[in-house]
């Protein structure tokens, strides 16, 4: 599981800063979250390629996390892109696309599909054989989903050692993968536990930004391998966080012991601050693994 | 006059290169004229101020040249603007922007005035007492104008050795600059032209992206001092500006030919070519004064 911010800082771009958008690659998957202006040059200059992604996930309609989307939706447009691409966001998103895309007289040649979401309770809207994406309902100045990547359990090992012992037929080997104990041509069964090992631990990523601080989302994300979540404030101008329904870092920290979460990943940082290292400091005192977000960083969960 | 190019390269914003927007300043006013996605940063790159920006012109509703313009308009929100803001574009701008304004739930504390255009003629779009823009209908796949900028003309110089010489009042100042005679107290007329001398010659400017080869535009823009005109392609490649209605270097260097204009400015080149140098080469064949625009440059036409 790695994790390439290609934005996380809040409100506007700037010479060094860029909007929220990242791309999380989970069991060969890429999927785009967020899309804030200058996605599509951040995709480029971190070496990213564009036709792997297929899924891209929308938290909300402010500019700052979706204002990039239309001009990456027409860039791949350029690079006669033919792979069907998804689009999951808020109620609004596909008006706000066909229309830009209706009066430039521009069609994709691909299938565009929009997933819209409404829905105040978490529900799955990804899911194929191998990862899981569930919404993050979050309270924000409009209506805005955070996303939680979990990894499908993987398939036990095989014991080679084990099956070439009992001599058993490779035919059986996707039975033992998938736990299934074997009964031998004597009517003996062998029980799975003495055929394969277990399977390497499921990893999940949390992706929760922006909302005020929400201890409502603490059973959603319990025990998460990674919570990114915003910390737009320092603990000094919290009611600045209050009023604005943002996070403190000290917030976000917060959150992440409570969930029990492994690592925390901070971003969305205003630029008001000196230092962004600040945020990190205020979060460790909460919480101990704070890895602190930048652009152009990248996280390998391995 | 003064012109900066924020972008000036076609279709899909780059690592290195940006789509179209740029900057002219002319007698104390900064006009900016399209607006593709990255062009807020391209504006801090070149350390232009925001808040000097006043009126915005949109060529036509393709996205390189106005995916950037929801996101300014969004910053100058977060910046707290108070002036007034007018957007000048094809018709369906408004509903664009206001469109993703109303889904994030942002008004601008700012009056934002959109002026749509529709006529297939050019006219009058702006006007006050130093400069007239006009637009200049373009032939494109879609509903485009081209804008032409030109200074009114300036008052005329005071002859200050000829005044004190005559024992003229100040009062009398501004009807000489003006043009006016001046009748002494002894019922003496002197005529303007000894008091005063001709003012500096106005100038102007012609953008003029994107579209085809299209001779219709040289009276319009006949003896203007920059033209800035689209070479999206060499020669070679006539035939592919033919069917996406874009030009090659050379139809902008004839277009200048025709329009007898003092310098010719180049832009909006696919990345296609190894070099930007051969579209000033193949133009210079036509015209003598090519100027070779790129990202960052500024041309000072004082």
């Amino acid at each position: 599981m790695k994790l390439t911010l290609l934005g996380c800082y809040a409100a506007t771009p700037r010479t060094i800063t860029n909007p929220t958008s990242q791309v999380l690659e989970i069991r060969n998957r890429m999927f785009l979250i967020d899309c804030g202006e200058g996605t599509q040059v951040q995709l480029r200059k971190n070496k990213l390629k564009f036709s792997k992604i297929n899924h891209i996930f929308i938290s909300h309609l402010h500019g700052d996390h979706m204002y990039g989307l239309v001009g990456l939706i027409s860039t791949f447009m350029l690079l006669n892109r033919q792979t069907d691409l998804h689009v999951y966001g808020p109620k609004g998103i596909k008006e706000i696309i066909l229309l830009q895309l209706r009066y430039s007289n521009s069609f994709t040649g691909y299938n565009l599909y929009f997933h819209e979401l409404e829905s105040k309770e978490s529900e799955v809207i990804f899911e194929d054989d191998k990862v899981i994406v569930k919404t993050i309902p979050l309270q924000h100045r409009i209506y805005t989903n955070g996303f939680l990547f979990q990894e499908k359990p993987k398939e036990r090992k095989l014991n080679v050692a084990a099956v070439e012992e009992y001599q058993i037929d490779k035919a059986y080997y996707r039975k033992i993968k998938y736990g299934g104990n074997i009964t031998l041509d004597n009517g003996q069964i062998i029980p799975n536990a003495e055929l394969s090992f277990d399977p390497e631990p499921t990893k999940s990523y949390a992706f929760c930004s922006d909302t005020i601080y929400n201890e409502a989302i603490v059973p959603l994300i319990q025990n998460a391998d990674v919570l990114y979540h915003e910390a737009t404030f320092l603990e000094s101008e919290a009611d600045k966080a209050e009023k604005t329904m943002h996070s403190t870092a000290k917030q976000a920290a917060t959150i992440a012991k409570l969930a029990n979460v492994k690592h925390l990943v901070l971003g969305h940082y205003s630029t008001r601050y000196s230092s962004i290292e600040l945020f990190q400091q205020e979060a460790e005192t909460i919480f101990p693994s704070v890895l602190l977000g930048d652009d152009g960083k990248v996280f390998d969960f391995e």
